[in-house]
């Protein structure tokens, strides 16, 4: 068997016009012979020679599987501190029943794992989290104020309203990828957020918000 | 003038079923009498006196209006990274777009300020940090991938989705404030917005979503 050492392997040029580069390896044949190769390779815009990544939108319906999963439980979560903080009945009512809904959705999401034979697991989602805080920072500064139930109906439709964005960019994925008993299951928890999210303006228009007005 | 000595001032009872407590203070008058008043105050759902708060709608409109005005700028610098990123011609040419429509965007928040009488200065939104952070974890993770786009496409949706909320928050409140000139800047906002989602969704359908099925 010949002894190839490896000797050295450099990128000798890289050219913009043409978008490509050209790469050396030489080797030591049993300690005698120098050998070289050549190769040319296409690079990106950053003049990097691509890799080749296998991630498919498998993947990337897992991942945001996975997302929604974590907010959910989150949201389950700050659900009962909203409810907690608002000054009106309806309010209280309408938090903890949408609490009721998400631990159904919950359920939902983890039978999509089951049926694409994964585990249910959350992958941390930093945009609820921003949004949960943002609606923390609310309860905390607009306490007392009777603009709070206002500002606690404006945090929900903004967190439905990333629940909306993410159920619908999964029915998507889920319908190209061919997962016909999926996509029931990820459309109904869809149908709830945007349920939810025209009973808050309807509450917003209603109630929190006229009564904000008054005491401006 | 008689000269009142603060002595104490303590809380002497609180009591649940009744969510009241009673409040004593008592004076030294002129170093021979010793004077006490008792107070009777309702207290909240945490024991606590309920301090006035007199933030009103007019306060959670500007902290919504500089949320939203941090959020644009913020995606104002995350549009080229996504066009750069982004595999199609069809998805470069749109996040391009929306760069220039954001920047408009921007121009009329700076208006909706001045007709408000208030400096225009944004304010840190989580959210639209986290929704971001969310957006550059998959260009990072699906670089290379024929993925790529349809997860550049659902992180633009994810944007969108956040602004159409504040935005409809807004106009909500700007009409009950009877900020009249305002609405129409904002609605014009949310109509853009609303467009760009479509636009986004028609995106994912016809070209990103399929290419990544393909490689699947």
């Amino acid at each position: 068997m010949p002894a190839y050492t490896h000797l050295a392997a450099v990128t000798l040029y890289a050219g913009v016009p043409e978008r490509a580069c050209v790469i050396g390896i030489s080797f030591i044949h049993e300690r005698k012979r120098v050998l070289a190769l050549l190769m040319l390779c296409q690079v990106n815009d950053y003049g990097e020679i691509p890799m080749a990544n296998t991630k498919t939108l498998n993947d990337l319906f897992l991942d945001t599987l996975k997302d929604i999963y974590f907010a959910e439980k989150q949201i389950l979560k700050a659900l009962p501190k909203m409810a907690r903080a608002s000054q009106s009945e309806e309010g209280k009512a309408g938090f903890t029943q949408h609490r009721e809904e998400t631990q159904g959705q919950i359920e939902r999401l983890e039978q999509v794992f089951e049926l694409i034979d994964k585990p249910a697991r959350g992958k941390t989602c930093e945009a609820i989290q921003g949004i949960i805080a943002e609606g923390e920072e609310i309860i905390e500064e607009f306490k007392g104020s009777p603009a709070l139930d206002a500002g606690l109906i404006s945090s929900a439709q903004a967190v439905e309203h990333y629940e909306i964005a993410r159920y619908g960019t999964l029915i998507e994925w889920a319908t190209q990828l061919g997962l016909k008993d999926v996509v029931p299951l990820l459309q109904q928890n869809l149908s709830e957020e945007e349920a939810t999210d025209k009973k808050l303006t309807a509450l917003a228009k209603a109630s929190a918000n006229a009564k904000g007005k008054r005491a401006a």
